[in-house]
């Protein structure tokens, strides 16, 4: 499936912490790690576990901007 | 400000597309392209160009998961 | 690509409104309007005209409930 | 109260996940399954069950969209 | 209709930007400014103008937080 | 570091419910009481307790608005 999401981090899961509805699953995106918040449902059904390639999706806007001061 | 954000990418800003309200810009982190759709007040307000260096910010709940088929 | 995203609602474009970098598309989901806010290169990009069949995906931490009164 | 937000779909209450803090929802929205991740302090509040008529919220800037290949 | 939105801050509106597709809309809320980036068709739709009493509604999943250094 | 995030609201924490991955944090911001809902890691990590000082962070296109009827 093509998708309107602008933002498609290819990456690998390093961490994933299983709670009572939703997970973290840590991912390592080219040295950076992305932090995702999704629904213990979903990472059941994608059979993710630590070592699965993945695509971190972000719709641009969600994504803020900082600059150091 | 230390944030409760989870992800926080360093990278540099490659392109700017001003809208009427809303403007997109593009952020190369680690060699991957990262888009925001913010307020054209805030870039405005950040003095950001081509060039700067930013943060970008995206809260874990905001980041969803993709495995290729 | 399989998806965490719980939401995953088969459509057909109903309208396109074109604005300087974001867009809103209409989609009808079973006889009722779902409005996507995505961006101008989004929309250009998957080549979306009144009449594609699309799938309007929405992360399950961003839909809220109401309760008439 | 009248909303600007775009998508309200109407449904009805299918399955509801009480966690620790978050509780996901499942709502049969016109033969489509909606599933909404909300606090489970929200849940208790708007006292919703298996079989509550309910109003899935969805912001038009959380809306992403998909064309299958 | 009653709601899981934890946050609904009552203020009012003093200020609209209206964009080609977006809107932002600046609201007074307890003497701090609340801004809403919101589709132009829901400000035209709910007949908003300076001055008009609104309810800032955030899902409390959007709502991140920092600590001043 | 300065954020394009438009809404950043002072406030006091005044209740913390911590879940097995997420957390709510309740803050009075101006005698209004917003809710955040973040990761428990964010809040162990910012050392967040009932009574600190922090910053309720939200972007424009995550706030929605209402008109009573």
């Amino acid at each position: 499936m093509r998708l309107s999401t602008r933002n498609q981090l290819a990456g690998t899961v390093t961490a994933i912490n299983v709670g009572s509805v939703m997970t973290t699953v840590k991912v390592d995106v080219s040295g950076q790690e992305v932090t995702a918040a999704v629904t213990k449902e979903a990472v059941e059904e994608l059979g993710l576990t630590v070592g699965s390639k993945v695509v971190a999706l972000v719709k641009s806007t969600e994504v803020m901007l900082g600059v150091e001061d």
